[in-house]
């Protein structure tokens, strides 16, 4: 089952730097990590923007809460949820 | 070089059906055909409403509006065109 | 799996009443259908307004929009869709 | 007398964590209480966000406002509230 | 149990004179029938707009409802409602 | 002269507690000196915000900005003024 | 007392010719005249619209809705109304 | 003098073809004649959309204002007039 | 030429009292001496709300931001410039 | 490859003048050497606003990604990114 989600990341510019970078490098682990499982479809960067589309693929509404809200970044994102279905024209 | 593109449908409710199913065939042959040729990567329906979410896969800003502006569609529609780029986290 | 919907009625004021009639009279009966199968759990009105909030308890994204494009009203209504997943705090 | 509400928690990224904590477990206490009145009759999880819909049955505007009020949570959340009535495609 | 309503008129251009007008002596009539129960408080114009912000003073949502979906004007309107409870401050 | 005002209060997390309470307090004591004058006609709390909406009667828009800007919360508040007109359907 | 407005026009594109000459005539005469009695005190073309900004100095709220109402393009306009007083750092 | 100007076309859907027609190569003649007179500087189509983004060197609002409620489209655009200033880092 | 200029004030809570002083003495004696200038036409203060409309008449777009930018507040200011132009029922 | 984009810059008011300073003076560096190879065809100052609109010329939004996310002020900015298209009315 698909969505696409938008993830837009706001660091507190206050934030230590050290502490940042951990965050970040943990969340590049847990985003490889999903992506090499399957459920991470797809992950784009938007241009001009620190953020990023994504194309989920899970078997639940409840598997992708858990996924998206385990994400190193989650407390300093705003996320975007669209559930997608089959398009009528698509040929895949 | 990628783009996602979400359209928004709003055929007017006094076109005539016979009009309206033409217009829709066309649309679906132009999706098919673009798709066929590995410039319409990926096309979902948005859960509820009469909209998809499109990844394009092309050579430039000006073949993107060649194709979008060539939808059959088009002039029925509300497009919004995000360029995207490799993610830095991105396995593929 | 649980989605919420809000759906925001426009019937165009020039519709002729025994069409907009019959529109409404097989939504009803499509609404409690669906209703009596356990799949469109909820349906409120919202006070003051042609529109509703309602919660579907469906398998998969796929099986949400096929009920929602079959409403009688689909092509006459804005509809919001909010996946929903079990909150921590829920004692159900 | 039903209300749909919508809450979206923003917790300042300064807050001590043992303060967080706290306030969050009396949160759940308090949450968990009212459903066992009968007063919050459904509570989900927003997909993605910090953030929940709700379903209260109360007396009145008056009740809502002092429950809602009371929330351990309540300075550091956006609350929206809907008043419900009943639809008249409603089978219950 | 009281409520603000703002209330926006759109009548259709093209509706003719005579059945504005008439829609329009049935919901002066109407809103005066309710003024004089006491249910609709208070009706103030917006100024500058075919707009007005009103106070009512119902026994439920359901009730509520009922009134507003009753005005003659319902159809050509858009409808915002917000629920009142007491201010701490107020002296009333 | 009436004129329908929103007031949205944001008091700052970290100003310390005393100053808040000591705010509030002189707040209360404005607002209730402004009742009993008159000129704040109505004061209600919006459901579930920390809000409130209120009339106001004045003499002019400059005695209307004295008297607002007057409040002890001001620096803390989003305020939305709206002034109002007889409506042609008033029964007042 | 002063109060900024702007007006947006939005003339319906079927509206015969004739009408439309007729209704702009008479808006003019009438913007003339309020002009000359000094109730309407400025008034601007924004660059690129069909909108206007204009100041208002009339005795209350009263009198500037009866004079926006009987404007004749006030069907065909959204309005915006602003509330002014005396500036602290204004030199007049 | 610069501004940066975006366009949105809307033609109403029932407008005969010919008169559509008619009025684009006006508009495209008119485009083009501002363009080799130097006052309408660039000229973008927007991806996607039936806009543009244009920048426009002109001695005042004045002159800007009649060049552009001169557009054969003027009636059928929504316009968003951006003046612009030298930048303290552009080289030019 | 004439520009409408809204300017909306946010000094940080957390600064000390006498800088804030000191930034406002300026801005009132830069803001007076401009209007004695005769290019800081008009100066408004929005009822309810820290910030005023204000009419500018300047040589060019150019001579407009260095004023503005000129303003001491200027760094705790969102500015929105609209440029106007003589509008045809204009008397004056 | 042209694509217009929008800068906001937000510097917060904490961070240490010194700090800032360094900042402003690595980005106009930046702008000025982008500017002469031609990669940032044009720069312009939003007039009364800390803000630009840009024109940028590259390969692809791979490579506009890269010089945007390299501006030292990137981390303070909001950035919109438009891809443009040859306009059919165009004479360039």
């Amino acid at each position: 089952m698909l969505y696409l989600v938008r993830m837009d990341v706001h660091i507190p510019h206050d934030m230590p730097a050290a502490q940042a970078d951990d965050i970040k490098a943990r969340e590049k682990a847990y985003a490889q990590e999903l992506q090499r499982s399957g459920k991470w479809q797809q992950l784009y960067r938007v241009v001009g923007e620190y953020a990023n589309y994504s194309v989920f693929d899970v078997e639940s509404n409840e598997e992708l809460h858990t996924l998206l809200s385990g994400l190193p970044l989650f407390p300093y994102m705003r996320l975007q949820v669209t559930p997608l279905a089959k398009h009528p024209s698509s040929i895949r």
